[in-house]
């Protein structure tokens, strides 16, 4: 009788660790939800095949809204698994489901999984050295987030990477590409005029990271802008200062121009 | 022909994913390093009696200076896997490996594992709020490091919370316990003055995480400096500006004091 919040990784539905597949199979009813982010190279057919049960997806009301009504009841009688992509902390609504299940009296543990926050090191770029991280949403009618332009020049003028989650709109299947996260900072350097994020900025974009060929491009913004990345999901990094390492692991694995190694 | 590395995770050889478990049974040698990273619950043994396999592992000095020599001949007549506790890419060193893979004509892969960089996120702590992060070391005879102080200032201005990786000196098995990293930041403080880190300082110390039931513990300096965490790896973290939810979570699962509830 206890919840088990599992963690499916980053790509596909070989990225679970051993511990959360055994732990997933032990369990009496398996929940998930995919609508904090987007597990690209598999499907749900594939992860109930590999765990041998049924699974209930959720929606984004069905986590926020109605997870007393729905997930713990069975929590207090079974033991549940609740299948989450990534690790499973990473999105703030999962801790907060830890608390709610603590309220109601049901014992919860985490069995963690590959996440975007330590993957991205497969750019090259040196982990310790990202500062804050931000997401670039779809601006809508009214409203048009620009602190994420805000977190990239305070992270640059200390030197430090920004990692840039890109909007996902599941309902709608809706996932941003790295050129549409460029176009709205362009859009919001010339609102700003800070120099923030320009043309000539360097950015790294990685693409379907977890997979074993993961698109991984470094270049200025006016060169990427219209390259194709491939399928989504996308990332987008904005670097600070480079190590030459950093530079160099750019030049051999990111196609970023060789007069980078010069700027270090 | 190709080098594959390869996360084994956190904490025991049920961290490892699908992915990696399948491709390090495929490859036809398999080398490990341990000296980065502590692997608290599990043995080499174990780990070689899940992938079928003898392991080599490597020291330092193999990994630094002899990989071209030791690892890289290999590689270029037949698979072979490169094991590293955590996510491969996280080592600042490893991607220097790939670097020097790619210059010796070798193909290299990477498959992730779980991190601490996502798993500290069950903590509590909002992950996208972490800064830069740092660690604490042993001082030495004439080597008193104390830029993980600047650190944990830089980032508390900036409301975000700071990762501190403790010391690790694997060759004489010495693991810093999260006590001796507060001793050692107080020592600082008395040096530098700037109530960077005093004994009224909240701190969460996060122990043995991947565990099913690793300790988190969050209070004031003065209160956990006695306090015994069990077993290495520790961690420890400064935080930042807290959101209710971080306060109400480190309640609930850190014994963190309720007044913190009023701070925020």
């Amino acid at each position: 009788m206890a919840l088990y919040f599992i963690g499916l990784g980053l790509y596909d539905e070989k990225d679970i660790t051993l511990k959360g597949l055994e732990m997933a199979r032990k369990c009496d009813f398996v929940f998930a939800e995919f609508y904090t982010s987007l597990l690209a190279g598999t499907s749900i057919e594939a992860i109930e095949e590999l765990i041998g049960k049924p699974i209930k997806p959720l929606s984004r009301e069905d986590v926020e809204m109605n997870f007393e009504r729905i997930v713990l009841p069975h929590a207090r009688e079974k033991d549940v698994a609740f299948l989450t992509a990534g690790d499973p902390m990473v999105a703030t609504t999962h801790s907060d489901l830890r608390i709610r299940a603590k309220e109601a009296g049901v014992e919860s543990y985490v069995i963690h999984a590959p996440s975007i926050y330590s993957a991205v090191a497969v750019t090259g770029l040196h982990i310790y050295k990202f500062g804050k991280s931000a997401t670039v949403a779809y601006p809508e009618k009214n409203w048009f987030p620009t602190s994420h332009y805000d977190v990239i020049k305070e992270n640059r003028e200390r030197g430090l990477h920004t990692l840039l989650f890109l909007d996902i709109k599941a309902e709608k299947e809706r996932y941003m590409t790295a050129n549409e996260a460029m176009e709205i900072l362009l859009q919001v350097e010339k609102m700003k005029g800070e120099g923030g994020f320009t043309p000539e900025t360097l950015v790294v974009v990685l693409a379907r990271a977890g997979s074993l060929e993961p698109t991984i491009r470094a270049g200025y913004v006016k060169d990427l802008l219209e390259e194709d990345f491939g399928r989504q999901p996308h990332l987008l990094i904005v670097p600070g200062r480079l190590h030459i390492v950093e530079a160099e692991y750019l030049v051999a694995f990111a196609g970023a121009p060789r007069e980078i190694l010069e700027e270090v």
